[in-house]
């Protein structure tokens, strides 16, 4: 699940390009309201420009979907993902940190995900985006559960990306942040489960009752 | 991951009301195309009645969404949730089932949390009756998770429901199936750690190494 950053309606500042403003109000409205509930007009409203200028930026509003995939994984969004970047943590207080409580509001769960739900074969480029984000991002999970001195570090990194992705995916359903706690607690027992206790350090919170 | 029985184009059986056929129209269509995609004119030619006649069963779309959803848990699909019902498979087993393997074809995950990724806020109707399935859903996984004798079963249940959201919700991602035996690997490890050991049976899968 990763909240983009700008999920309240975008402000039109002066002075920005309409390529810019065009991907701020995709942000908002594609991960609000939905993508097939997301007509041109409306973003182009929202965004302040003509449908002509939004034509001269994005041939199609499929083009837009992609590029809007790619504005949040360049920044524009996914905070909640951002966590795993903090050099200052160890690996396992990262990895849990992906399940820390979503702020209040309508759950609205992963927007790689839900453009994938959305899509539905209809948008072929955008499948590529969402697969290829998943991968890279299971891949990150991977690479902190080597980190971890994980048994089976690839196992490991594919169990939290599913977590993850049924947290945010159940919190949806549910419009309740719960399934994070859920998972959360799922993924301590997995993790410490996936590690040698030999060589792990005392005190660490594994729990002691199995 | 709850993949509807008749995902394949509705056959125009003769003889059957227009109204059940509008409903095995909406199966098809809003499964595999997604909802907002689909539109009235689209689900009338599929069910081969007038839109007029369309109207006369159902008020609105959104009113065809809500029966849509009721119509699946009422046989029409849901075949994975089924598991659960086998009697003769011990509640370990019939648990671990939900993981199975995916027919081939485009992973399209479970058609409630999908109904909510597009729902959006914009069809409340619809958002209660996903909230109340997955409420119901993951009771029947707490009962059992209480028949295994967990030492936690409502905690263990709902991390069954997380598992098992995050399993379609990844495979749709993806395009895979690779998710759900992730998430069966992962199901396994939380359902031994949360039974007691002396009480469980001696060879029952249990893993050794921890």
């Amino acid at each position: 699940m990763d909240l983009p950053d700008s999920a309240s309606p975008t402000a039109r500042r002066g002075g920005r390009g309409a390529r810019e403003r065009i991907l701020d109000a995709a942000t908002t409205l594609f991960y609000r309201d939905g993508i097939n509930a997301t007509g041109v007009d409306k973003l182009a409203q929202q965004a302040n420009v003509s449908k002509r200028t939004f034509y001269q930026h994005f041939s199609s509003k499929t083009e837009l979907v992609e590029k809007y995939l790619c504005h949040l994984e360049d920044g524009a969004g996914l905070e909640r993902e951002r966590v795993l970047q903090v050099d200052d943590e160890l690996p396992r207080e990262r990895l849990l940190a992906l399940f820390d409580d979503a702020p209040p509001g309508r759950m609205r769960g992963c927007p790689f995900h839900n453009a994938a739900v959305e899509a539905a074969d209809a948008m072929p480029g955008v499948d590529d985006v969402v697969r290829r984000h998943k991968l890279a991002f299971t891949d990150r999970l991977i690479r902190l559960a080597e980190a971890l001195d994980a048994k089976d570090p690839v196992r490991l990194g594919n169990q939290l990306a599913v977590l993850l992705e049924g947290a945010g995916a159940l919190a949806t359903s549910l419009n309740d942040s719960a399934p994070l706690a859920h998972a959360r607690a799922a993924a301590e027992a997995l993790i410490d489960g996936a590690i040698d206790p030999v060589v792990t350090p005392a005190g660490r919170g594994r729990s002691g009752d199995r």
